[in-house]
């Protein structure tokens, strides 16, 4: 693959020079800013970050600040979810959607104040839906990108690095939801959250002075727990089935088509909602699902066509070998017709068709 | 730099296995797509688009298709630009603000009928933003990204290439005119428009089918023309003061700082037009200059501040060696009291501070 040609469009972050110091080996970009996505090998960091403990610049996972006397009003407009269940230090996993229900981002939502929120975005300009709606409605509230940039501590031995650096009181954060803790006497939202299912933290870094010297701190303090730099790893999440907008779903598809069914709530009248109600009710025509396919593929850089009997029943978005579980795992849109556990259908690579296997869950 | 590390999230193009079979050294991504930044080297692709033609894969100006009853209506809220005088077969380029004159985009907006008009997308998702609007006032208007995949054919040979493709008939266009020519009996907008000056045209091909086909027919009909794969080329486009947003501009900038204020006509009440009356009667404190930057320069990754008597009177949002011209040429937003041509500023770049001269004019 050819390299990747820096300009200031695409951004560098805070801890760019940690990243680099680290020997990143391939970057993607996303919110118009760079992430890495290979360090050693994908392989080797996978296996790393299921065994100690990683630090990932995940600065680009940009926030949106809603903030004012509208916010809230704002959000339960573009909020599926339930906006006044949230407690007060409670993260939301929350897809957007259009007003068909089709997806446009599924950011965490991020309670400051109860006129204050963040939208934490996967790739794409969600600021631009939430302003658009904002001047359109005369909306008193303030949206903008804050120069704020998550740094994600991930895997088993998250939960020790973390307190060495921010104290006990990280241990008893609770999943998705976050403390205010001080790094050389400056606060930031501390989270138990990320992007793996290793367990881990998110410390939401606001400015980028103290970016490179929380990095520097978390490596001298985790030097004996084989701290290393990583980032969010194609292999792990695609075992455990952790979404990525633009890969597994895009605006062609709903929160029910995505399972994330169980996020819409909300008993407002949000955008889309009249759009999903037939969906609520009766279930979506084709969803998510694990598939295991067989024989050696390429890298995932297209939707792979899935077909039974010659018909298009579906695609796959994500697709790449499991070291750990010795298979080939995907993630796919599949028809109810096809979508039972067990089913065999056809995969169409570049290399050639593949038999792909409907499976039960996701590998964790 | 690091290599780019695929997924189908990174969109690849219809041209995609033209610009690989032609040896693409570079990419960028824009819009969620591939973009190449590179084929032999950028001096030499630079050079070669002053004497010769190329053909450039910009599918990445992805188009938003606005549609409907209100599609005029909504063109009119979001556009600074006088709509009532658009032609029928004209492109506009637009400067989008927010309710605060702040940059959002900078498209080529493209009327097809009265009631739709295509936006050609600089990076960023405008789409969110004019959906946004229209959700929130209940227009009756079909938003969109289509199958539109813009083919760029730039270069002084540009004529006689497309002439031999699509006929005589292009050299008629007018410059952001456009006439729908047949290729292979399917109609597509052409438009003699492009992000370089060396004259040329964009193919806007709807569908992935005649992709492939198209690039194929014009390498075989340029043969004698010295017909290259190209693209935007840094270069080129600094010299031209063509500007890019995100590097040269930002939501923080007007077009009145961007010197797009000839394009703020409307008689509408267009979002943002109360906020840039001011500017409008007394013009902006800072604005878009030419600069020449002295010594030897790095890549530009980062907005480089300029420096006035140990204070700062602006930035450098891109810079380059220009051969032709024998200078680093750049593009800087420099405050009002140091924009006069000849000042000599200090610029701060990563590789130490260096002299900066603001210039009369781009240099073409
Ligand atoms: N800051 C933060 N911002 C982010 C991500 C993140 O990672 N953290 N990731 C991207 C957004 N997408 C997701 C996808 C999955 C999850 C996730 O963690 N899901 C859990 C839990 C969801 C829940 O129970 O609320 C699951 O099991 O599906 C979080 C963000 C981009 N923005
Ligand atoms: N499809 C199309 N889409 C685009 C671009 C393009 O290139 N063509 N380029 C990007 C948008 N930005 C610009 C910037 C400059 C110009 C441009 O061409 N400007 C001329 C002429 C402007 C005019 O007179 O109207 C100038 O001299 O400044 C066009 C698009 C992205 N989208």
């Amino acid at each position: 693959m050819a390299s990747i040609f820096p300009s200031r469009r695409i951004r560098r972050t805070p801890f760019s020079p940690g990243v680099e110091a680290a020997g990143v080996k391939g970057y993607t970009v996303y919110n118009h800013m760079l992430l890495a996505t290979v360090f050693d090998s994908l392989e080797y960091d996978c296996a790393h970050l299921k065994e100690h403990v990683q630090v990932w610049d995940v600065a680009c996972e940009r926030q949106v600040s809603i903030k004012g006397p509208d916010a809230l009003r704002l959000m339960k407009l573009i909020s599926p979810r339930d906006m006044d269940k949230m407690a007060d230090d409670q993260c939301y996993y929350v897809p957007t959607v259009d007003q068909n229900g089709g997806m446009l981002n599924d950011p965490v939502a991020v309670k400051l104040a109860a006129d204050h929120y963040w939208l934490s975005l996967a790739d794409g300009d969600l600021l631009q839906f939430a302003l658009g709606i904002a001047i359109a409605k005369g909306f008193d509230v303030e949206i903008v990108e804050p120069d704020v940039s998550p740094l994600a501590v991930q895997g088993p031995k998250a939960d020790e690095l973390m307190a060495r650096v921010f104290g006990e009181a990280v241990r008893d954060i609770r999943f998705f939801r976050y403390k205010r803790l001080a790094f050389q006497g400056v606060e930031f939202v501390v989270a138990r959250s990320g992007w793996s299912k290793q367990g881990g933290f998110e410390v939401y870094v606001e400015g980028a002075d103290l970016g490179m010297p929380l990095w520097d701190a978390l490596f001298t303090a985790g030097g004996d727990l084989n701290v290393r730099a990583g980032c969010p790893n194609a292999i792990e999440r695609i075992e455990s089935g952790l979404l990525s907008y633009g890969n597994d779903m895009t605006r062609e598809n709903t929160p029910y088509e995505c399972g994330l069914g169980k996020f819409c709530n909300s008993p407002e009248d949000y955008i889309g909602k009249a759009a999903l109600a037939e969906q609520a009710a009766n279930g979506p025509a084709r969803q998510i699902r694990p598939l295991v396919i067989d024989g050696e593929i390429p890298p995932c850089l297209d939707a792979w066509p899935l077909y039974a009997d010659g018909l298009r029943v579906g695609e796959i978005g994500s697709a790449i070998f499991s070291p750990e579980f010795g298979v080939n795992a995907a993630i796919g849109m599949v028809g109810r017709s096809h979508w039972a556990p067990g089913t065999v259908l056809g995969v169409e690579t570049p290399a050639g068709m593949r038999p792909a296997t409907v499976q039960e869950r996701f590998w964790r």
